[in-house]
């Protein structure tokens, strides 16, 4: 058995923030844009001394620090650039910490309509592809892609317009479609999705950014892959629409637009080997696993034995988090995974079933979930967050749960499990002071969880 | 990328069965006892040479491969013995394979009720109560405990009657007690439970060996510690009576029983530091744990690097197979847990709510939760079976699932989905062939689920 001080489990929380500040920099939206190119100094000098245009494109949430990343890199060196973000996402707040000077931006950041697409999107997609379409063989594109981008690249293949889009994904989600087989639909529907941007932006090279808000980093279906091969086809497509009959109910524009693909009258999707994509350059410059492997490190730095099971953690958050209970058990009785002092750390993101009218997200109610599986338990630390800093609709990134935090709730009169049975985590959580806040932090590669064992 | 005969599938299939014989073999009741014994000579001869009686007795399922076990090692030297199994659990099949000189048996196996306990075990306790209460210094007690030994050892305190337990027990559950309230109730209106078994038996030595079908061996629940010291009190049995108001619900002598022991007119269960617990020694010889690490050797000498993560696994089947699926994707994609060809165990016992009318058990519905978050995942196998042969109401231990096991379902015409939701794993894994059938293996260490990655 161990002898402990009593301020462990402070001392677990505090190596439990050095690990949420390491896995939060490290996909910074300009942390990542940097790094990447800090480690491609080739390709920096490449860029820089090419004798074609620097054209920046892009979309996503966090489009903002990603393109002033890049203006602090390639400065003058840039043609021209738009880049499409969500309204209000424009980074006021980074302007200020890093102010560029006025007049010099190159790059257009330009507000759009998220979840729900609009006709500021589509003018920028517009402008974005006829940039694209004036390039040569000796041009750059970098492009840059997040959380989000699906819906704010948006742009319809003619003469489909946005509500036949609109009204296609509607019809297929209600009729029981899987969310992979409404995405096939909407790349033979669209004029940039499935690889099509890359071959507008043919013969140029590109280099594609990927901030990954999608579990296991599919290229294809980040932001529904604008530079990435399309596997599917329009007969993959139409199978779909058979398959659940849809051939009188979806828009008219839309049958026809998928018959001409059926009978090759319109080229397909770019296919994977397609020589077009010879010159693209899909990079994931942040993701769930970055975040988790830099948290793992500075776990090591804190002297913790750490290794990383899994960024594709899902199920309902209640029962995941007596998974992560039962992780932490394996480490305190030394069952084998690791020597303590120990750390195992897990990404990808979990859902949670609504029961009752509670506030509180997934991260903070598979904490909870996890704190009731340990109670009595010593010397332990689960932490469950939210890359976004946002878990469900609170402004808690989520929460700390340990051996003691049921009976510190029970000693001022909290019932754990109630507040679980109507998902209240965020109350529970607030009144033991066991929320985890890192206000927003611009970015999104999911959730981490760790487990810290003394 | 993996290139790889098809026959993989097939090869990851014989190292999970080697791995699962092996698990078995660990905690088959007689092989445990011998096991413990080959590591103590010591101890053999010097109960060997002692000149007191050995008595053996016990309680369980697996009491009579148990008893053999020891009627092998130290025949002749047994005084006389009784040992409690449940009916129809005299092992016929066992004394075929491992036939004993007729007529030289000394401990006598006993039938009774289980789970609800009956006269005959009542009659078995009070024999072996009788046996223990003439037992001297020099003497020397086997106690052998294994899976249902509470409800066989059964023996209330005097003058309560057997229907006066039973009501107590109704009556707390149908208040909403927990389990473990429950039994700190039993422990205090039991002759044996608690500690009062070896109280009985001071001062002789007792060498109790625990097959533990408890998760995280907890020794003073299993069959309710008949030998180990109980940290409850006669004042906590009274303050869960008070909590859910039962003082007018329980039977007239189960509150005059509990009052006597407030007043201490009766003495208490004896408690941990009591000198009684001197020369009695409480030893786990097959568990959840035991059976993991063999599993996990066994993976080893097939040449995969293999770490035991937990065993303390617990949740809703489905969404456990979810994040076992999870693990499966972390190895696949060399996130960092282990190098491949990689193998994972976890053991446990998970729950089903159920929602439908199939056929299935924990392990069978865990396997193609897993099945369905895995599909078209190469190159892992995910094992998942309870160690006593028999999945929920099933003739299958579990079943194997992989990422070819949904299209395989698919090709012929099965949805998994459906399997899932109407409980009905076990018809989708028959009709796969994909069953582990092992038959009744006379031993429960719970559940254990092995990943298998190349």
């Amino acid at each position: 058995m161990n002898t402990l001080p009593s301020a462990l489990s402070g001392d677990l929380r505090q190596v439990a923030w050095q690990m949420i500040r390491a896995a939060l920099e490290a996909v910074e939206p300009a942390a990542a844009v940097k790094n990447y190119f800090d480690s491609r100094p080739d390709l920096v000098s490449q860029i820089k001394t090419t004798p074609g245009q620097l054209i920046v494109v892009g979309a996503g949430k966090a489009g903002a620090p990603m393109a002033e990343a890049i203006e602090e890199i390639f400065g003058d060196q840039i043609t021209t650039g738009h880049v499409i973000v969500k309204y209000g996402y424009v980074s006021e707040k980074s302007k200020i910490e890093n102010p560029r000077p006025k007049g010099q931006s190159k790059i257009h950041i330009v507000e759009a309509g998220h979840p729900v697409p609009d006709e500021a999107g589509l003018r920028a997609a517009q402008e974005i592809v006829s940039l694209l379409q004036e390039t040569g063989p000796d041009d750059t594109i970098i492009c840059l892609i997040s959380g989000g981008g699906s819906a704010l690249l948006t742009l319809p293949a003619e003469p489909l317009t946005l509500s036949d889009l609109q009204a296609a994904t509607t019809a297929l989600l209600a009729a029981g479609a899987t969310i992979n087989q409404v995405n096939t639909l909407r790349k033979h529907l669209s004029a940039v999705k499935g690889g099509r941007l890359a071959q507008i932006a043919a013969p140029a090279s590109v280099y594609a950014l990927i901030l990954s808000d999608v579990v296991g980093d599919p290229l294809e279906v980040i932001a529904s892959g604008p530079t990435v091969p399309d596997p599917t086809t329009f007969a993959d497509a139409w199978a779909i629409v058979e398959q659940f009959q849809l051939q009188r109910t979806l828009p008219e524009a839309v049958i026809r637009r998928l018959r001409a693909g059926l009978a090759a009258e319109v080229s397909d999707t770019p296919k994977p080997g397609d020589l077009i994509f010879e010159r693209v350059h899909n990079i994931i410059i942040g993701s769930n696993r970055l975040a988790a492997q830099a948290a793992v490190k500075a776990a090591q730095q804190a002297g913790f034995e750490a290794r990383l099971l899994t960024t594709f953690l899902e199920g309902e958050a209640r029962e995941v988090g007596k998974v992560i209970a039962a992780l932490a058990k394996g480490l305190a009785r030394d069952e084998g995974p690791l020597p303590r002092p120990a750390c195992l750390v897990l990404g990808g993101e979990t859902t949670v079933t609504l029961q009752g009218h509670g506030r509180g997200g997934r991260n903070q109610e598979m904490a909870l979930a996890a704190a009731l599986a340990l109670a009595g338990w010593s010397n332990l630390l689960i932490t469950c967050f939210g890359t976004d800093g946002s878990d469900g609709p609170t402004d808690a990134a989520g929460a700390f749960a340990d051996g003691q935090t049921v009976g510190r709730a029970q000693a001022i009169g909290l019932a754990p499990v109630e507040y679980l049975q109507r998902n209240d985590a965020y109350n529970f959580f607030a009144a033991l002071d066991d929320l985890i806040l890192t206000g927003p932090t611009n970015t999104n590669v999911n959730d981490l969880t760790f487990i810290l064992a003394w």
